[in-house]
């Protein structure tokens, strides 16, 4: 059995929607972050670094949306959500997940999370303003450097599919001129038709 | 053939160790971040994010090195750079290299790259004056729950060891408390003394 650890609103989703596409039995627990219950000395037993998602597997814990979509993936190769027998193609799936973990979400998290890299409110301040240029840039490059389409890997539906999804989760809160990635949003709107997609966001609301 | 495109004193040289490693085929590229030629047209169509490493491969470009990394452990099994038959395993190896690139490069990046987040002398300022307390948080983090030594995960060497000592490379221009971090400290002093990455890095220098 495995349980994923996590929070609605967040990168977890990623991983939420691609146990849902693996057919893995799983279950979900939730930490609250209004609480800081992902600081707690429980959670923090679970993972050190206080953050979501955290999967629990049978060989341990397991934290890193790109770790955790690249076990998915290997893991259930039934559900052919990686292309596992290329190593080129693989790594272009992990490219891509690095750069959404790595840039992405990290242009993003300087609109709430600035004191992660800072401590005066005029530096706060001063990266929000920043976040609809950073975030609108990395999309920018997705659209048109990136994102084969339909899907991101091209015909293949792949765990990178849900990441990007999860991440376009926020390009309005963001301030992200949506008109410049056109592609991006037909890609969110495809997905946000999969039931898979619909119940897990469900889920985690209800949860 | 493969080729690095790489600049001295980035992140690059963990893909550069893990070629030698691997027993790779490969040329090296300079790009000189002193001209800014990582943001040169020729350059950005080698990879349109402006930044080293990439790896040519026979199936294309690559890059991110956690995606390196993986390719080039894959793409060399003989030289057992990864637990490449459990998924398990290897996505520890993968969250390990994910948490350096996402989280420890990028706390390393706001002491001189802080124009990629804000605009104001003020906010570099800040993020400068924070960057010892971070960065060193994140190598405490590794030092006590991640590190499980001799080598990162534990008796086997795997290319998160290059990763993890080219990172440490840059603990002293962050002015990070070196006393805290003893068996990371240990570690980089173990990988000095390989072969490999003596050549490796006597070569960037040189090239």
């Amino acid at each position: 059995m495995l349980t994923l650890y996590y929070a609605p609103h967040t990168c977890a989703l990623a991983s939420h929607i691609a146990l849902k596409d693996a057919g893995a039995q799983y279950e979900l627990k939730r930490i609250d972050f209004k609480k800081s219950e992902q600081q707690s000395p429980a959670y923090l037993e679970v993972n050190p670094k206080g953050r979501v998602p955290t999967l629990a597997t049978p060989g341990g814990l397991l934290t890193e949306t790109p770790a955790l979509l690249a076990y998915i993936a290997q893991s259930f190769p039934q559900a052919r959500l990686a292309p596992l027998d290329d190593p080129f193609a693989f790594a272009k799936l992990q490219a891509f997940n690095s750069y959404l973990c790595s840039t992405v979400h990290v242009a993003h998290a300087h609109r709430m999370r600035g004191q992660r890299w800072a401590d005066e409110q005029s530096s706060f301040a001063d990266m929000q303003r920043k976040v609809p240029k950073t975030v609108g840039a990395c999309f920018e490059l997705i659209e048109t450097k990136m994102l084969k389409g339909p899907w991101v890997m091209g015909d293949a539906y792949t765990v990178a599919d849900p990441y990007l999804f999860t991440l376009a989760q926020w390009l309005e809160s963001d301030s992200v001129d949506l008109t410049r990635i056109p592609r991006v949003m037909e890609h969110r709107a495809r997905m946000a038709e999969r039931p898979n997609v619909k119940n897990a966001i469900a889920e985690e609301l209800a949860g």
